[in-house]
Formats: C-alpha cells, structure tokens, sequence
C-alpha cells in the first residue's frame, strides 16, 4: 500500500487516516473535500495533500470513501474511468445494499469491498478525528462472494484494519442492513418517535426520571446524518418497525395481565446479552 | 410533628427516615416491614423502632406507606380503624388514581395526601438508603382538592418535604397518572418492545452501537416494580401506547421521504427541552 485516497475528510475518513499514520503507514495519504476541509486537515497533518477526484483517485492503491451515503452513490458512479485497475475501492457508509449495487453496476475496472466502521463520537469534522477511533471496535466488511477477500488488494486493507485495532467481522451486504436495521436503525426511530409522541403531552408538568433522558438521548441525531440511511436502507427498516409495532399492539392487549412477565423477562434477557457483548468489547 | 410510622422501610421508605433525621426531625421514627427489613434498619439506625401495623398505626402523626402499591392498596383498606384522627396519611406510590380512591373509599378518620418522589436509584433496599435521596428531585403531591393543601397536618408534612430539599409539584391525581404514562411508562414500554423485537434477530452478529444500550437500559427493569404500575394505570398506558403506534405507523409510512425532517427536528427540540429542564434540577 502505498497511496491512500481519502474521500470526505470528516471525523471517519481523517481518523482512518490518522490511525494508518499511527499504525506505521509510510506511503502519501490524498484528501478529497471541500477548500476548507483540506486546509484543517493539512494544518492538523491528517492528509499529506489535497487533490480533486479524479487526480486523487488516478494515483491511488487504496480509495476510501468516507463521505455522507448519497455522496458515495455519487462517486461510484464517476470513478470507473478514473481509477488504477489494481486499485482497491472500500467505503465506510452505514448501510451497504445500495452502496454494494452501485459498485457492482458502475465500478468495473477495479475491486470493491464494502466497509462500516462500527465507531464514532458524539462530535463530527477533521478536527475531531483522531489516530484511535478503530481500537476495540466492529468492522464490518461485506463482500460479495468469500473469494473477494482472498485478493492481494483486499489482504493488504484487512492487513490495515487489524493494525489500527478494529474488530473486523465478515457479513454479506443484505445481512448486514437488516442486523442494523434492528440494532441501530429501530432504536433510532423508537427515540424519535418517542419524543414525537411526548409533544402530545404537556412536558411543562416536567415530571420525569432519568429513564427518559436515555430513551431520547438518540432523539437529538440530525436528520442530515440519517436522511440517507432511511433512504437505502428502507424495506429493512419498514420490517423492523412492523415488528416493532406488532409487539407494542400486543403490549397495547396485555398491558395489565401476567403475560407481562414474560415480556419483561425476555426483554432483561435480550438487554443482558448486549451488556455481555459490550463489556467483551471493553476488555479488547 | 412527633411520631412517624415508615410502612415498607426500602430504599424510598429508609432514605425518607434518614432525610428526615438528617433535616433535624427529633422525634420518634417506627418501621413497619419484615421482621429481617426492621433488624437491618434497626442496626443501620434508619429507624428508631419495629412496630406491627395496627400499633405503629395508632401512634404516628404522620403514616408514611412506601411498600410496593399493592400492599399500599391492601394498607388503605385496613388502617382506618387504627389511625388517630389528626394523623396523615400519605404515600410514595407511582400511580396516584387508584391509590386516591382507595383511600377516598377506605380512610375515612383521617387525612390523605397521595405523593410519588421522582427519586430512585440503581439499587434497593433499607441498605441502599440515603439521607440526601430526595435532595433538588422533584416530589409530586396530589390532593383531591386545594383546600386539602391547607391543613396543619398537610402543612407540616409539606414544610418537611422542603427541609429535605424536594420540589414539590403539586397535580391531581390524573394529571399526575397521564403525565407519568407518557413520560415514564412508555419510555418503559418503548424499551421493552425494543428488546423484544431484538429478539427476533440474530443478537450473536454483535454489530451495534452505544445508542441500542442507551436504549435497553430500561428493558432490565424487574416486572416486581413495573407489574403494579401497569396494573393500576392501564388506561393511561394504553392511551400513551396507542399515541406512540400512530407515530410509528406514520414513520412506517413515510421513512423513505422528505417528511422525516419534520419529526427529527420536533423530536430533537423535545429531546432538548427535557434537558433544559434536567440541567435545571441539576442546578438546584
């Protein structure tokens, strides 16, 4: 590996520049972002240099693109002339179908592997990322068949995600949007809708626990970071919600019976397991 | 204010004990619980003495029932013969209706005064009690009517709850049984069916994020605390239920489009308001 295309220098694109940096990477590492955004991330000493999208990706081993999803949409369409036909593209968007069918449909003269990084930080832009933000956590790739993987394009950046510390975990591209349309996506439009409903009372009377804080903490996401997860990600979604609702109507039915008990002891169960997971990932 | 009986000496009854105490309350405090409760409140000075029900009953000006609301419900049905005439009653319970009409029915000698300490903590028990439990948390009374505030009985016990540094709130019973529903029950409910819902994925792909554990945290709760509550506010609940359905099947409906930007941002400004509100409890 020895030149890095870095597409959107945000929090994820400059701290997997970062971290390559930290792990020893020794090549040049090329930043492709707004005017201003390559100026930060060349006074932060993130990217050794700025470049437009086509020179960026005409030199580049690796091209990662770490940009909002509809931008990546974007760039996989325009790429194909451009890129070096032993180039590896990889990208770090929260939802993979769309992402994996662009690929497929417009990069034909190079490898894709699909990536997201399961880590983030309550703060957003260059100037939050930092050499660390991999260390300890999930990595999800998602190739299409086992043998994409077995390319020296792909062992070198799967080299690269065990340096800088994450976890990585194989799934295909279907199996991963409806994992997190579950995990991350549900949860996420549970809190919104949550406070949506809230509106409908008097939240002057004030009269809350802590408990609430939790449930709406997630409710504050900006919608510019989810717009586009909604969008490609929507079926997943929909199922998920449907289950939702199916659990909550019957909640409506048994709400004051002894058939509660059951809910909450599986739901204890469920929320257990995570904590199992998690503090397994602490220990990393 | 001279003698005070303590009816279920946990972590809400106890820490009333020892705030009381703490504030420079100089007469006698009497538990009333299990024979093993009273010995550890008894050597961890909560408590000045262990009493059955009728006797502590017969002494107390002021009759404090901090049990599970079941057993306040079973409590109501049974003290009237036993109270003094200007002794008060009054009672942590987090459900404030049919706690209300029990005592309108069954406590005909005295004073009632229904209340629910917005305090709590991870733990429970007279050994996790604490003098400052209550200190800037918001304490909820809810008389049947405003001249009900206006007693000496009510007056005393009220100058207390200050002295312990709660705020007090004062609502009526079904104002107080709605506002929790949306604000505390259905936060509960909403975590729940979460971790239910989870449950029909594979929870083994481990691919999720700190927001799922922020909202699963609820979903430990034990059904022992949540089985009264749901029981003696169902309809409220369903109400709060039914209103979060509607905005899940709305969402389910529109995901994919533009409409979402208008429930992320009223979800964000609620979500907002509540800490406003928090930060300002923080402050006191």
């Amino acid at each position: 590996l020895n030149t890095v295309a870095i597409f959107g220098v945000g929090l994820i694109g400059g701290s997997f520049a970062l971290a390559l940096r930290h792990a020893g990477f020794q090549g040049s590492i090329i930043g492709v972002s707004s005017a201003s955004t390559i100026e930060r991330a060349l006074a932060l000493r993130v990217i050794d240099s700025g470049a437009d999208a086509e020179s960026a990706a005409s030199q580049a081993d690796l091209i990662y693109l770490a940009q909002p999803i509809s931008e990546i949409l974007n760039c996989l369409t325009q790429l194909n002339p451009w890129v070096r036909s032993d180039a590896l593209v990889t990208d770090a968007g929260s939802t993979k179908s769309t992402i994996t069918e662009y690929a497929s449909r417009h990069l034909r003269r190079c490898q894709f592997l699909g990536g997201h990084p399961l880590a983030g930080k309550e703060t957003t832009g260059v100037s939050s990322a930092e050499p660390q933000l991999f260390q300890g956590r999930k990595y999800v790739v998602t190739p299409r068949n086992a043998e994409e993987l077995n390319t020296p394009e792909v062992g070198s950046f799967l080299s690269w995600l065990d340096r800088i510390g994450a976890v990585r975990v194989v799934m295909d591209a279907a199996q991963h949007d409806r994992t997190v349309a579950y995990t991350s996506h549900l949860p996420q439009l549970a809190a919104t809708a949550l406070a949506v409903s809230l509106k409908s009372t008097d939240p002057n009377t004030n009269v809350f626990g802590p408990g609430l804080l939790d449930m709406t903490r997630l409710a504050m996401s900006p919608f510019s970071v989810w717009k586009d997860i909604l969008q490609t990600n929507s079926r997943e979604i929909r199922d998920a919600l449907e289950s939702y609702l199916t659990v909550l109507h019957h909640f409506k039915e048994v709400v004051a019976t002894e058939d509660m008990q059951r809910e909450f002891d599986n739901a204890a169960d469920l929320a257990r397991q995570l904590r199992g997971y998690k503090s397994f990932l602490d220990e990393k």
